[in-house]
């Protein structure tokens, strides 16, 4: 059986030089970093490589942090609450909040329970391209009464990549404060922290060939954080928990290994993609979600009029490729993609979105027999949908 | 150079059997379970005998909850932010929450935010025996407006065993929610959900062979949670982030094996903890804390008069000794032992602790070796301590 695999949005495979930084610290090198010991410090060099090498990777400034948390919805969670929390214990003005309508759900989510506390949320629309409108952003800053934008870099689902440096301009100039949700940025297109200038990004290494279960919140300097998880004296007490030293380290390579193909990315990867979606564009009556130009050199989010998503995919795994209808997160829902929804797209194609999301670990000969399945599951699927679709066969 | 590992309630090594379950997880078996397709499918096999591993190894019922999250600081801070939201939202009288003042920091430093929020709380202190008396708790329990009670199950730094049962009862009276902190219970002595009837309890695979960077909240049917992290619909919604599918199994597996090596604990680890304490205390001045067959079965926390635990600490650790001056998590502070304050053990002693704390694979020879260097250092320390305390040597 095929064994090709479209869905690295969702997660990706660890890379094997990742696999071997980490496995050392399982049995051997076991010792908990924050004890005085040789167990303990004798891990402190390789986590020092590995923060050197997540500095690096996304240009961080040495004065800034980067915070090791377990995943980006924990990063997602810390900032956006750390904010509330910090207007509501000083008794702030700063009660609004401000964010999208194309979030992951780790960050509506936490805005969603944060409104419940008393939080003003404003969720930005997208334009007809997709992305959030910088204008529309600073419409709705009222410097006196803000405290944060957070807004997703990449889109998880359409890969379209929003305009991050006129976010940060435009928050710079107002003194408000920016977080970025980089998950689906790093490791497939450049994140330059010196040219960006947020005051927060998260990210996740599981979405870069490293493991799943640890993720970064970097932190500009001049900005601190309230715990969520408050504790202990790790991560300069600002995230409790015992340190995940094999995943720490993994991350750090993982870090390292997707900047240095982040070229191979833009030429091999994107040229890969842009030949699955010339084959899918060829299809009749199929629409593909945002300009190519604007997107991560690695997604597609395609709606196949007249078919269920759930269906094509479905149709897909039986032939051994693997897609989604959009974030893992919410997959096992069926309700209309966010997406479609924030864009505005035809309720008719509410749940006909399926997205294709390659690596670069993804071959040629992958995409071929993708192509080819993809082609031969529309044809199927069209001719045994219901009569009023019998028009898009 | 000797490596003797003595401080197995900081973190302990990670089975090969741990190893070898989590291992085809990372570049093999590397779908999101949340994914439909095949590579999340296949692994669902696999969390379900986790799953069922952890059930049956603290005795939980099939109706109960158990989430896998990150780590027991997350655990802990879930639980007793999660009540405190609830009244809030809810507008609720139960505003009182109880804990002690021997919790590890993870629990204390998650109530002394809530303090900040509004929250009152009540820090039990300790009777003379280091324990949390039951009829301290049920006078501070006033059932119209208290939430939630948290007490450590056994505590990190002195192994000392709560009575939980009795805290169960009185809390089951007077309809007030219990949640113990089980970190240093799992593992190392019996724990069985269908016996101790508290709401919630944290555990960390990382405490018992497994690795660092996963726990468990377990959640007695009947019970909700505010998630901490929200987001996706991972863990019934209780706890967004991508399921972190090689520890998850890994956790399972350890549990399996700490629990059938429990007989194994309290015979063996037991014997030889004996033997190290017996050794321990034949020293001149030397106090242990805690009554023994009070405490679990692999920890001493002793204090030796005249001796700051920092230089014992030190020396043990070039003689290849690996001890600690009490918690990890907050080894890098220079302040008092916070269970000697709670103690009320003389402010002499307060600097004075070292915590030995042997698991499974600590062997006879390594305590014998361990016995000689303790003698050697106490011997050497003592004769180059200051003027006042050379009545000690």
């Amino acid at each position: 059986m095929k064994r090709i695999y479209l869905d690295n949005n969702a997660t990706t495979q660890v890379d094997e030089q990742v696999k071997a930084v980490m496995d050392p610290f399982f049995c051997e090198k076991y010792g908990n970093p924050n004890s005085l010991h040789r167990f303990g410090t004798e891990v402190h060099p390789y986590m020092r490589e590995a923060l050197d090498q997540l500095y690096a990777g996304i240009h961080a400034d040495d004065e800034d942090d980067i915070i090791i948390n377990s995943c980006a919805s924990e990063g997602n969670n810390t900032v956006i609450k750390s904010e509330y929390y910090r207007s509501i214990l000083s008794n702030s003005k700063k009660i609004r909040m401000i964010t999208s309508t194309i979030e992951h759900p780790a960050v509506s989510e936490a805005y969603r329970f944060l409104e419940k506390l008393g939080a003003e949320v404003i969720y930005l629309p997208v334009n007809s391209e997709g992305l959030v409108d910088p204008e529309a952003l600073r419409e709705a800053i009222d410097p006196d009464i803000t405290s944060l934008v957070s807004i997703i870099w990449a889109n998880n689902e359409t890969g379209l990549i929003n305009p991050v440096k006129e976010y940060a301009e435009i928050c710079r100039e107002n003194g408000v404060k920016l977080h970025l949700d980089a998950v689906q940025a790093v490791g497939k297109i450049p994140v330059n922290m010196k040219q960006i200038e947020a005051d927060f990004i998260t990210f996740s290494a599981h979405k870069f060939h490293g493991p799943k279960g640890v993720g970064g919140l970097y932190i500009r300097k001049g900005n601190s954080i309230i715990p969520l998880i408050h504790g202990g004296e790790q991560m300069a007490g600002l995230r409790a928990g015992t340190i995940n030293t094999p995943y720490f380290i993994g991350m750090g390579k993982a870090m390292e290994l997707a900047v240095s193909n982040l070229e191979f990315e833009d030429r091999e990867v994107r040229r890969l993609r842009d030949k699955l979606e010339d084959a899918i564009v060829k299809i009749k009556d199929v629409e593909v979600i945002g300009k190519r130009e604007l997107r991560t050199p690695n997604t597609i989010l395609a709606s196949f009029r007249g078919i269920e998503g759930e269906a094509f995919l479905w149709d897909l795994n039986q032939n051994g490729v693997a897609a989604s209808t959009g974030s893992a997160c919410s997959s096992e829902s069926l309700e209309s993609n966010p997406t479609f929804v924030a864009m505005d797209i035809g309720s008719d194609l509410a749940h006909t979105g399926i997205r294709f999301s390659l690596s670069r670990y993804t071959t040629e000969e992958e995409i071929d027999y993708a192509i080819k399945v993809i082609h031969n599951t529309v044809k199927r699927l069209r001719s045994i949908s219901s009569t009023k679709n019998k028009e898009y066969i």
